[in-house]
């Protein structure tokens, strides 16, 4: 289901002349203040954000799941649901594939199909947390860590074998979210762990082609309670440090002990050159997997100051990121949770573009905090909001992208189509 | 399959003398220092820790289970393992039923066979965080607390019907965990919400038997993300304030904010005569369901010392408290994790018996914290196994369950029995 | 040292034509939505912030305090300082005292001098958490809620000394903060200290006048490491009830366990008739008394709405609220911080005044979490300082307090007069 | 003041027979287990905790200090303290001085006074968290972190300076504890931070000794409340990388975030080579410095497992390591309070020594995670105080050091000699 690119138009021809009202505002005050308008949204408009092909789908929790209506049953249909996605923000051409979930039957459909929709394949996602159908060892206490020679093979075959997938779709990266860890103190050795693991990493690190990058990501807790064995930044910098350049950190937001400076360790993988890419989302509790912007929209906003500032210091020799969603999202529609996403990110990007990094600099080096705190806040109150919407414009996306969404009636077409009982793969 | 007396008792003989010469020199030591031992052992010997029936398999997370083999496929297989576990420790001798999980097909068989395993029905608790098959409304977005009449009318007649199952098999306490809560800023009304579901607690409290209680459990989140109806004991004590003398309040271990006294708030409930009961696990994290007494021993140990106390106080007035326990057995076999999860519980309440009150009321009077540290460690430092095993030896139970669970191959019979394949209701 | 009006004026002047043309906008958006500008402009500039006596020195840490100079050795000059806060932001026309460190010593030249600087007294607070020297006996083992009888006598007549200073300046509230705790398990029998602090709080409610208040703040920890009496929202609420209806809860955002849901404590509190007021600040780790809406805004903006709506239902019968910062200013100018702090507070108010609560309302009923969080994030995405400028304009303060402050060399002159040695009382 | 040796004869003479008792049955079982007592003792015995100069004297908290009497004045009389703890316990035998409280006025006196006592010095440590009387510049906004090169300097020397102390005294370590960090985003450039303090880093590294060691302690908050340079185990990692091999992380058990797996991370230091040390005490909320053992008993336990499994490894290269006590002694006798760390640690330690690393090891390669829970908690269940007793009436020291203190008046005649209002020099 493709979107008539004339109902966007229509959409935005209603909200035009409000729009360029705010618009018009904003870009005098912005350029009187020294920026380039006109750069500010080429940035906004380059700047994509990939779908994971698990979110499209309601998510649960241990208690339970209740599905929505006209869910995407396939590969084929997830690639649709992002294509409608970025034909509203222009913001969402990638897609980052979880393998077993989302193998391609035919590679070349897929990689049309993707295509048609202007979507691109970002990091590919191993999977060793479930045990698939008529496997022959399990992953229970653990894959690439596990005491049995046997299951640490089955998992690194598996890696590979993602990294095959993703060689074919254009992919560049591997994602390893390693769920490995133990419940109880005493069941695992940690020195002894991390060495296994390590070895398994080696395996399919020399596994990846030349240009190619593994991002490992950590995570404190869930599904293990005790430990894991990549269980925070130390931990993944350490195992990147072990195997060399291409090794990088991932960094979920969610994925963090209580008050955690987040910005602070973005800032350290970028200053040793190891910042793989995130996983966005929000929480309050854990890993909540909220719509991203939802709780904390200022520690997002903290975020992307520190990418901005070091994208653009010569101290810092970092590869390209890769950007990711990663939520779950269990009392909303998908889709609309998505497009609320992307919108958080983008806003959260754009008040970072909009610092004054020499002056910031500046009150810095003289201690002034007062100032820097101005600053920064004076950024984060701006309403960029009329900036994302002229580069949407400028995209001939929609100018309200969730309104447009509701108006074009796009869940009840795909209820329609698929049912109310389809169910994504997923979580 | 029960277990033969026989094997318990040859069980036993060997590890005879070893226990013998432990529990003399304690006995010696207590009886010393002014404890009468026979009057600890029985206390020991009294105390029972009902058993939840979806306990018994091998729990998840929302990434996934790992089941074991042998698992209970039904309430009577259930009954039949919480029989193993009370022959062996002779201090399992309740059930807490799940409904609908486990709704007795035959009354009388089910009462029968409890009867003949020396298990009593604790509280039964109902489930409004699942939507059953063919569910005409759906409890996605709350149930007891729903903005539609419908839900909470369903959620209502839910728990009515919980209530008469359980007064036909004798139970005389209905617990509600109710999940309901919300994700997201703004999602709800929270004044409202609390509300509705006071409302809908009215219905289920008109509809207890004179002689039964509710305990409202509360929780601070999961499954919800942002917010809980009955998120922390303030909010369980103003429900039951307001509801009556029935209604008393549920501390489930595990639901707390990081760094709660737990100690203190069963300190409040008490005070108040508004304890209920307990559910007991352990955690590092969140809710993370883990064996009791696995992480933070001394905590359980501060927790018992306040009941023991306060149940010993003239000042305290309170109903007689139901002791579960609620875990969830992601890695180790169930009922072995049971046997350590009621092996801690006994610990903690042995060594709370130790502490020397009239010395500590002395101490606290006094300021003085030294001494006041003093006796409780050396309470809770103190080996008491050797009670526990003599508590056992005399209600002709195993010396060392665990070791009696293993020696008897209990695991391999029922899988032999049951197959590898069999998975118990639950989560 | 008062400030020329004429300065200010000035000041005005040069950022005039700016304002004007970003009001302009914001006022034809507004109004175009069905706001009345007028209305809000008039509620912005109604909305007052009471400053604590302690808060115009630079505040420390067990570690030390870096104090800067021209800090105020008197109430007096505390007072002047308050002044020129005020005459900046026409929102800071409240002082909350310390007692015993602000002592006023000639009540009528402190009232004039309040008067002239357009300053009234709210809630006086009272301090048992500190020896004064020569006192007989020592708080260090608690004061309300001691094992002796001559040390809760002490703090019992402290508490009424603190009214009746109270009383003579206008004040209609006392604000307890009971710092009551204990640092390791066994230290305190929880149940008799609750008893015993009841039993104060008695005798010093039975001294307040009709028409007086007194709010019973909360504090998990600190300066105690184990437990405190008044721990928690619960702990408040129950010693409210047993006190009756002159007793209300007062909420500290930094008083709370990490994660902690507070917009929901002040939800229950309202909902209950029981909320006093707030002691606003921001925080990541504890009690840092940050400068509020510095970490956590949107958080700061979600209390305002719970506020907002409560305020407007004629569901919540609550008497009227008390609005004071208590903030600790380690690395700023306590004047700059405190400036920042009023904007931050009026900002997050005003964005809650922009919440469409009947549609909110509406997507509540109908479940509809995507539009509730649209509306929420609508509000708090819109750039609000233009209404606050024009409130200020309009009360003839500064359309903007910090750069004026700057200007004007306030922190020089100060320093000039009062030194750079001198040193406020407080923490 | 010294204790005479036949005060401490009389007082175990009294509790010799009991003591016999429990210690011949608890002999009995280790050596039935295979263990060998004397070994167990003899390690015991050998095991010494420094006491830090400031934990002498009552701490305080930034909202007050309650001083208790008979506080040591000077470090002479602080060494004095030391001396009756290592006379009652023989387990304090080293000292950890902090400069610039405790610079030695005479090098020599101080150094018979230790030896006289049989008191070694262990690491020095530096202050850079406050300001000396007429320093010339100000730590207020950093040290060896700071912007200005001036302030850098000044830090640089200062630590400089510290290792000639300890030079002469004959420590061979410097332990940093680096308070530098920021309250407020957008205060400093973390980037550009860390850089300056790792350059600050490398001056007082090339000021080493050959034989000495410098430990980097981490802590994520507090005197400063947004972020700090060294925040945690991972960054701490860093900087000792970056620094060479004689730069080592030191652990202080309060210095995490909730919920850290903080053997774990002892475990990453240890297999990394990078464990310098320990900062014992214990904490429920924050760095709350409470008595070790006195809230997480288990946690320091399993600490401790991980260094006996260590230690025992030849996995394992790591430098001989340091054990401190950092505390800060708020409502108890300071050195009541110390003998009960010691205690606490010695505990600890005895109990993993009594795991079953043969068995543990495969429980862990079989998964069984059931019997490896057992084996650690048949440890920490184990009461080990009767070896903890033999071993300090072999070396000649109470067989219940508190009693002795208690029994000796030593505190009584402390305040006689000393006066009711000496304070000790620290926190």
């Amino acid at each position: 289901m493709a979107i008539d690119k004339v109902l966007i138009d229509q959409h935005n021809e209603k909200q035009l002349s409000l729009h360029k009202k705010k618009f018009q505002t904003l870009f005098d005050i912005l350029e009187d203040e020294g920026h380039s308008v006109d750069d500010l949204i080429n940035k906004i408009k380059a700047f994509q954000i990939a779908i994971p092909s698990w979110a499209l789908g309601t998510g649960g929790t241990r208690f339970g799941r209740f599905s929505g209506g006209g869910e995407p049953g396939s590969l084929e249909e997830k690639i649709q649901d992002i294509g409608i996605l970025h034909a509203l923000n222009k913001s969402s051409g990638a897609i980052s594939l979880h393998i077993p979930w989302d193998i391609p039957k035919d590679i070349n459909i897929i990689k049309e199909l993707a295509a048609d929709n202007e979507i691109v394949f970002d990091a590919v996602n191993s999977n060793t947390f479930q045990d698939q159908k008529d496997q022959e060892v399990s992953y229970k206490f653990g894959s690439l860590s596990h005491t049995n020679k046997a299951v640490r093979s089955l998992a690194i075959s598996h890696n590979i074998e993602v990294i095959k997938h993703g060689i074919e779709l254009g992919s560049k990266a591997l994602t390893v979210w390693l769920s490995d860890g133990s419940d109880f103190p005493g069941q695992q050795n940690f020195r002894k762990t991390f060495h296994r693991t390590l070895d398994s990493f080696h395996h399919i690190y020399d596994a990846l082609p030349e240009d190619w990058k593994i991002y490992i990501e950590y995570k404190p807790y869930e599904p293990h309670f005790y430990s894991t064995v990549v269980s925070d930044w130390g931990s993944s910098l350490l195992f990147c440090q072990k195997l060399g350049d291409k090794a990088l950190g991932l960094v979920d937001l969610g994925h963090h002990l209580p008050n955690t400076n987040i910005e602070q360790i973005v800032s350290r993988f970028f200053m040793e050159g190891k910042l793989g890419g995130f996983h966005f989302n929000d929480s309050k509790y854990g890993d909540d997997d909220l719509t991203v912007g939802s709780i904390r929209p200022y520690q997002l906003f903290l975020i992307f100051n520190e990418l901005v500032e070091g994208m653009s210091s010569p101290e810092v020799k970092n590869p390209k990121l890769s950007w990711m969603i990663d939520a779950s999202h269990n009392v909303k529609d998908p889709m609309e949770d998505l497009l609320q996403s992307v919108e958080a990110i983008k806003i959260a990007y754009t008040q970072a573009l909009l610092v004054d990094q020499n002056a910031l600099e500046k009150a810095q080096e003289e201690n002034d905090v007062t100032t820097a705190q101005e600053i920064l806040q004076n950024a984060f109150r701006t309403d960029v909001r009329p900036l994302l919407a002229e580069a949407r414009l400028r995209a001939k996306a929609a100018l309200h992208p969730i309104s447009a969404y509701r108006d074009l009636k796009i869940r009840e077409n795909l209820v329609k189509k698929r049912g109310t009982k389809s169910m994504a793969t997923g979580l």
